[in-house]
């Protein structure tokens, strides 16, 4: 019996995400996939692994020969429509309108200023980057049984200049 | 000699923060303290010492008494100030303009479905609350002297219901 | 003679709902069953019913097979379309247009903040949860034979927290 | 020593609020009286009251009079504020920034279609009235110690005509 | 030859219209029948007929028997297309680009507190009904053969209420 | 004792406002005038009346003379105010807030295609005038004691010509 | 060999304009015809034959016609993709991106306030009717070569009336 | 007695339009001069000169001299106000609200690709010029007595280039 | 094996570009040619090259002749497919969601008044055009192996005039 | 005489900016210097000496100490102004209104893909950092006399990462 919990993809209600999105998704659902156990396969992490599914993560050249192998790819296919540069930042619309990533920009939208000023005073006149950055989601359980999601965000700092050196 | 690296709040740029803020970046800035000073005084986080001067979080009785001390701020008028509660969300702009604050937006805006796949998969049908929930920020400097920060979010899963009991 | 009080999916107007509302829609139309008999059939809530049927809320497996029996689809493929997670929000416009769903959102424009306050003041900082969240619709018919909708929302109240444990 | 626990209004945070609203809280926050002593001792529900506050509900002659002696008011002052007509729904911002209002939208964001489908379906084509409305914020405590909030809310219905009598 | 004076309907321009909306406005092309013959035969006023046809009206099943055989069209298709509840407001957009609907929308930019006030001082704390209400659009030629277009509206005058009963 | 039913004006809610707004509603409180004492003494419609205090219609030297007299304000004063041209349109929001004017707004979004195609076709290509333009409310009280309210406008219209004569 | 500077229209960028566009577009492509030629050929304005071409303009039976002969598009075909009534304004967005249109829509963000100063003073509290106008683009060369576009909008001056008669 | 006829400037409707602004306008509703008055007495263009009280043209030094000497403003206050560079485009809203200027855009917007086509076909691909252009109001009375605004734009026309020379 | 660094284009996520860029992206992505190679093939910049295939610079006869041969187009097809204008600037949403994009947008943002303010002490009141404007992106290295990208725009100033000549 | 080419700053058009900017331009008022002067006398660059007037960039202790001197401002105070940490990119509307910063905007908004394309190929997947940044404006006159403005761009590229190290 087919698994319910596995993130899938309607393409009605995202239409303008790359081909290769659609693909991706197709196969992991006919496998029966989890995104654990594809990051597992491609040595990728979770996030990084859903981020090239929704076309915000470039695959190398390994990751799309890991990937047509373990989906049941054609190899030749996958590298065309992966083969370009992520056109990123499209899926999410503005405010997020989904209650889960809705959260994740509450957090930035109250504390953002906060962030700013701990930051700022910490490091410097500069930003953490977006780009020189990695992250992951783990799960907690406490001693009651709940569970806690934790995000972890690294990013290097850039010092900002504004000289021609 | 005045320290330049600490966040102050100029009220021109922020005209529809609290009165509370005003008073206490002013009696920051008169200190000249940071808010790593006034967090380890108070004993509560970095990140939700920088919340209250925003006005994103509210103050106990003792934040209050011990920021009255701290800060030379009449114990009365602090408590008058800070007696409400907070009206969250409205200091960043949307889509953010600072480009600190915009990157840590733009994590939401690229990876919001990566996350929402993970996330499904990990828990389930639910939300990472923002409400019960903790943060951080931290340093850390690697081998080749960059910085990096790194940014700790813990959020309660919780599943979403739509029965009555 | 067809029913001309069933509430129904044109998908030209709402072309960005999942695939699954157009496949429920059309089966309910068939049937002509109303949410209230679907409703009594799966034993769930209508307002959860229906908000499954607009990709709202996620189905259960036991929910997919009552569904599939009585609206007699194939129960492979209705559990392949409601086997991933729903995106929320999408199909409700900001502000909405529709006179009935503008009024949902009216009394919340109106009297939001005062909600706020008296909530404030009964529980403390913090929100009442949509997510750990129940809901109801009742129909009430005075003496003078006027109907009255009476709509009840019943949420956990989450207080907020900012600090690491 | 101050209630921390009361409502207060910052005019900064909300500069376009009426002068009513104003003189209210700043009476209200002198006596330190939370809306359910207000309300219960005018006559009212604590969310009528709260709304007047905010200048969201029109007050009666009488409710301004039982006002202007609980919370020693000029009686003629409050009444040349309180003399016109309510200019409704700006002190919410689209959409909601707070958090907790924002959850509030969200019930409607979200199942906004739902409630619309089931209602159709029970009362025929109209709306439920926001004016001809009532509502009201209960507490209720589980076995558990968690508390949960009832919202109720209750309007007429009114059918849709458009045809000259 | 054709008559270049009936109000025709192009699906490339109103792609999110209902499916009704393209089949009524095809056989009324087809029969070459202004809105003043379609309204008069089945007995319905111009605007509601029009209404109907932009799905922004329901039809009754006496309305949608009197469509089928006026216009030709099968009635258990029609019956079926209009058979669920209209969901409105989606065909003019914010503000209106039209010049015709933009001058009404601008009257009521314009005069929108001059109608408030003077409706408040008249009838009290309320609104006018868009929903218990009728309207209609009459030609007049004053002497010098000018056309002039009169509209009236004609809702009822409901009070805002907020208490429970 | 004070009317409770006139329309007033609060600064704070309407700072963009003209100034002769301001002076206008403050005289017409202290006088306790309602628009319709004052429009029938200065001979014009309510609503015109109503227009020129939220300046929105210009007045002409009789009008500044009549409410000068009527509402004792100096006359050069008025005359200095009043004498330039009403900047149009920046009073209502978009779309309105308030609930009475909403529902003006409405009926144009709901039916804004229905008017269009339904005078389209009994006066050719063209608009109704919101400029040669007049209006009035009035208000009817049926059998059943229920109060409605009549809105009529009275527009040119004008055939759109793209020619050069 | 293909003149390379004819304007025409690619339905991918513009897929909301109506089918009439397409048509028209299309012929002209084949025909390798200028509006200027189409505009003589049917002895209209180059402009407001533009106009038709784009849906932004009413074309008569006579125009039909010779347009039909002209283009060699079938009579009856034409007459029925023409024959309603312009729904106009959707083909520029707001505000307009393209450069030679922004710039036009520049002219009017810039001087707006200065033409309605001046043209207050010259002719009274009213408007220049954007309905009883007509347009037209003229080239001039000086006498160093250089080419200047000439712009031309006449039209009605119309009182600002607000009184029944 | 004032004639009713100028243009004015209540800055409350303006609150960031430039300090010369009022200066300017204060002077000239002192005065009581036009500016068909104004302009030939500096020897300007009537747009012009209303474009420099509004801050959208630069005032030359002769210019500065003669509106000094006009209107009895100290030149060197004058000077310090006018000596920067205007900052346009911020006294309009978008889309604009006033009526009259309204029409000004609605034609741009109904008739911006008509232009944008004509254009193109007459001078190739590049834009009319807002930069280097010039342009003038003037007033026709027809045989019938109608007034007819006539608005002429003249600009450059430039060639776009994207190669490096 | 296939290139993974060349730009593609997937019209899923630009349904909105002309034809002729799908048809110029897929003959690029077979030849598996970069934007530098074909811009030296065709004597043109790399970026005009690139607008070229956005549909945002007009390629001249001689362009189409060349990208005809070199990326073995039908040179009718492609002559018929750019043969007409750029319909400009409808590729980059407001702001840009992309990061890359975003980040050239944040520039103008962050330091267009600082532009504005020497540009205007260096050549006076105008403008740099965009119109008379080259563009170049190159490549720099610099000893610690760091990549820098330098970006170069060369734009006409044009002085701005509003005077009849 | 006072200089007319001088950049000011008039704080009723800009009220949002840092107090900092109102007491700077004020003193490069007073001291009729050019922001050339003004960067050659504090050794940096124009657009980051102006970007500092803008509260766009951070001033160093050192600039500080020289602003205070060259234009006779009170050095603790201008410490005290300049001390914390800019709130970037709120000086500028979206999209920007000036024509000069208009244009800017408009060359991302044609070109932005073109740059991406060519960028990603020539750099990899990544961004051109707008922090690791610097900036000029040149001035240059070809042989005919026309002025040419020349910025550069040069920001370090950085490979987009999405991997824990």
């Amino acid at each position: 019996m087919a698994n319910l919990n596995l993130a899938t993809l309607d393409t009605s209600e995202h239409p303008n995400l790359p081909t290769s999105s659609a693909v991706l998704f197709r196969a992991k659902a006919d496998k029966q996939y989890s995104f654990e156990k594809i990051a597992s396969e491609i040595g990728r992490n979770e996030v990084a692994t859903a981020a090239i599914f929704y076309g915000q993560a470039k695959a190398s050249a390994e990751d799309i020969e890991k990937l047509s192998k373990l989906l049941d790819i054609d190899h030749g296919h996958l590298q065309s429509l992966l083969g370009g540069f992520p056109d990123r930042g499209k899926s999410v619309s503005l405010p997020p309108k989904d209650p889960l990533i809705y959260r994740l920009y509450e957090i930035v939208q109250n504390y953002g200023y906060a962030y700013k000023a701990v930051m700022n005073e910490k490091f410097g006149d500069g930003i953490m980057s977006a780009i020189s950055f990695s992250t992951k989601v783990e799960k907690e359980t406490d001693k009651d049984g709940n569970n806690w999601a934790v995000v972890t965000w690294r990013g290097k700092w850039y010092i900002l200049h504004l000289e021609l050196d």
